[in-house]
Parts: structure tokens; sequence; C-alpha cells
């Protein structure tokens, strides 16, 4: 069966999870910022299937979030290294890992720990304003269309109830 | 083919994407967000199939990120609420869009506008360290083995790679 397509779609929410349809993506993905870049070290630490992980890697390359670099002639051989469109994706990540930590430990804690080098703290993720600072809440926020979403949208009743227009 | 299960994996982001494995769980979340909280108006604003968001509503009140409540007796008739489990994912939404915003935006510009009610200024979310407040960037963070990580576990090769002890 066909996946439906988000690409397109006028919400940069849904364009992100088409783009990470598939969880192997976003662990390969948490895996290369553990510094892990060859074929058979990811394959080693995610157990995945040598023809799922070539997948991956190839998508993860064609989005440019991973670059294939040589560091072998003869025969020849590639590592896979974030470039900075996949390092910007660190953030998500870590808010992530804070919902799941929160929301999905068992009684033995969380299984990581995350320590911010700078100010030399275990810490954790928050997601604030990034005009305020303050912490960025579901209560607190709204959310309209902006200069990218179709006009022609915005006549249907539920994209204008969606943004309050029909509140 | 039965989907590989990440949800006992001693990693909170694979614990994550076990859970929003699919797509359109997140963006069913996504709507609760925009006040969305029946069956059909789901079904309109996702162009759904009844199956597959019957399914994912399910998913997402067996999880408790949402709850169902009756809001009509006769025929009984009932709406998802966000919980505070789900409400709580939010940031991470938020997180997301901001990375696909700048990454994956067209020439017209994002398609959403984030406004902070709180501060009164259109926003998009940064991701931040809970001790120090300054941006949690992949470079400037480690991860370790926290409390919940499987001690057998750590005399693995590969896992004792991943968290720098052979390095």
């Amino acid at each position: 069966m066909r996946r439906t397509s988000f690409e397109n779609w006028p919400c940069p929410v849904a364009r992100v999870v088409d783009l990470f349809g598939d969880s192997w993506t976003t662990l390969v993905l948490r895996d290369a910022f553990y510094g892990i870049r060859r074929f058979d070290e990811f394959r080693r630490s995610l157990g995945i299937a040598r023809n799922t992980l070539a997948d991956r890697l190839r998508l993860l390359v064609d989005e440019g979030l991973l670059e294939k670099a040589p560091y072998q002639a003869d025969p020849e051989r590639f590592e896979y290294l974030l470039t900075d469109k996949g390092r910007d994706f660190f953030p998500v990540l870590a808010a992530m890992a804070r919902w799941g930590d929160r929301w999905l430990t068992g009684a033995d804690g969380p299984p990581i720990t995350f320590r911010h080098v700078l100010c030399g703290h275990d810490t954790s993720a928050e997601v604030v304003c990034a005009e305020c600072g303050e912490p960025l809440g579901a209560g607190d926020t709204e959310m309209t269309a902006g200069p990218g979403f179709p006009q022609q949208l915005l006549q249907r009743e539920e994209v204008r109830r969606r943004f309050g227009a029909d509140a």
C-alpha cells in the first residue's frame, strides 16, 4: 500500500513527519549524533537489516541530512557525516528525549543522561519562545496561517475553524 | 510485515518513535492542538480514512495522550481531549516545526505562524539547556548511560563506543 505523502502539506510538522515517515530513519540519525559514521557500525548498533539501513541512509543523504564521504580508496569505502541540516535536527531529538524521559520512563529512571558541556550540568531540553525565552506551551501559543499558506485553502470551513476564524 | 518494536530500547528517542511509528498519529495529535475534538472534524481536517483515524485515536487514548469524553447521551457521542501527557508533547511539535520551517520551506515562506500570547511576539521554538538556558546543540551535549540503562548492555563493544568509553 502506498503511503500518503505529507510533503506538500502547508504545515511544517507534516513535512517533517513525511521525511521521518519511518522510525528507522530517526534512529539512524540518532546514531550519527553518537559519532557513528560507517555502514557496519550503524548495522551493529541498531541491529538493522542491511537493505533497510541502505535505504534509510540513502534517504538521509538525498534529503541533505547526511553526506557520503570516501574514507578509503581501494576498495572504495564511504562514511556518512552530518550536514548542517542534519546537525540542526539535534534539538528536535533532545526535545523528544525529554518527553520520553518524562512520560515513558520506568522505575529505573532515564536510560540516557544528557550533559551540557558548556555549563557542565546534567540537563534536559527545554523548549522556549525564541523571543522572550519563556517556556513555549500549548496554552500560550497561537497558530495562524503564515505567508506560505495557500490562499485558496483559507476559504475552506475546516481550515478557517483551525485558525480560529469561525470559532 | 511486522514492524520492529522500539518500545523497550533503553533510549528515550526510540521509545517516542515507537509510539509515533506512523505519521498519522503525529498529525492527529497536531490537530488536537488546533482545538479539534470530534471524530468527523479530525476526518475532514486530515482527509484520513475512517478506519485509520479510529485506529490512531485508539492508540493515542490507550497511550494516555488523549482521553475520550462523552458530549452527547442519545445517541452516545464522544470527543477526544488532550491529557497532560498529550499537551506536554506540544514543545516537541514546536521544535519540529521550527526545523521544518528552516529547512523544508519553499520560496513562499513558512506556512504557519506561531505567536506566543504571553509576550505578544510572532516566534519560533528554541531548544535550550534546562540548567543554563543556552541553546542545546549537538556539539555541546554529551550523552552517557543513565540510571535506567541496562548494566549488561554496557559490556558490549558497540555500546561502549557509543558512550565514548572506547573512543
